[in-house]
């Protein structure tokens, strides 16, 4: 692959389903991935890694155990490996998550949300 | 530390030095940094890692030895290891760059613009 410019706005124009995750990009053994997020999620956490949040563009709520955590448009969050947490979105709010190659969506959670095999767009 | 959502536009406000980097968030052994860039950098390489750079507003250009790439607001690009280039931003540009900690701004190239001792906000 060539060493490209890699529009956010442009990628997510190449798709509309909701909870679906695209790689966009990987550097070392991390993706970058992108999402349109909708609606409550699992509660899940990561054992063996930490995850970050960003939010290209929308309202997005991240409940911990403890607290909830309220993002907006160019904010960013590093949920840390083990941290229980269940992202929601009111809106449709679309996402970029950094996290090693391979991490699952719903973490130690499973379930019918699952996502694996992911497309590169 | 506790779990804490990052504004980058906050971060950025609170500092106001060009080509000074400063950390804002660590996912696993990996930083995420902010930098005021402006004028010509240094040709260099990062031997041992790929790096990714995240235009938060702005102008930015980087030079391989083979193309330019032109970045704006909301674009990236991952620089793999071993490849050499050059950033040059016209007028001040709002970066994030992420990395394995400790990687050095300079890469292979060493010389008066290296930092080291990065500071956190």
């Amino acid at each position: 692959m060539g060493i490209n410019v890699i529009n956010f706005q442009e990628k997510f124009s190449k798709f509309h389903e909701r909870l679906e995750y695209k790689i966009i990009a990987a550097m070392n053994d991390y993706h970058f991935k992108l999402v349109r997020s909708y609606g409550d999620f699992v509660w899940h956490s990561h054992p063996e890694t930490d995850e970050v949040f960003v939010v290209i563009e929308g309202d997005y709520r991240i409940d911990l155990r403890d607290k909830s955590l309220h993002l907006k448009t160019g904010e960013m969050v590093v949920i840390p490996k083990g941290v229980e947490h269940k992202p929601c979105a009111a809106k449709e709010c679309k996402i970029l998550l950094i996290e090693p190659a391979g991490t699952l969506n719903t973490g130690d959670a499973g379930g019918e949300l699952t996502k694996t095999d992911l497309e590169w767009i």
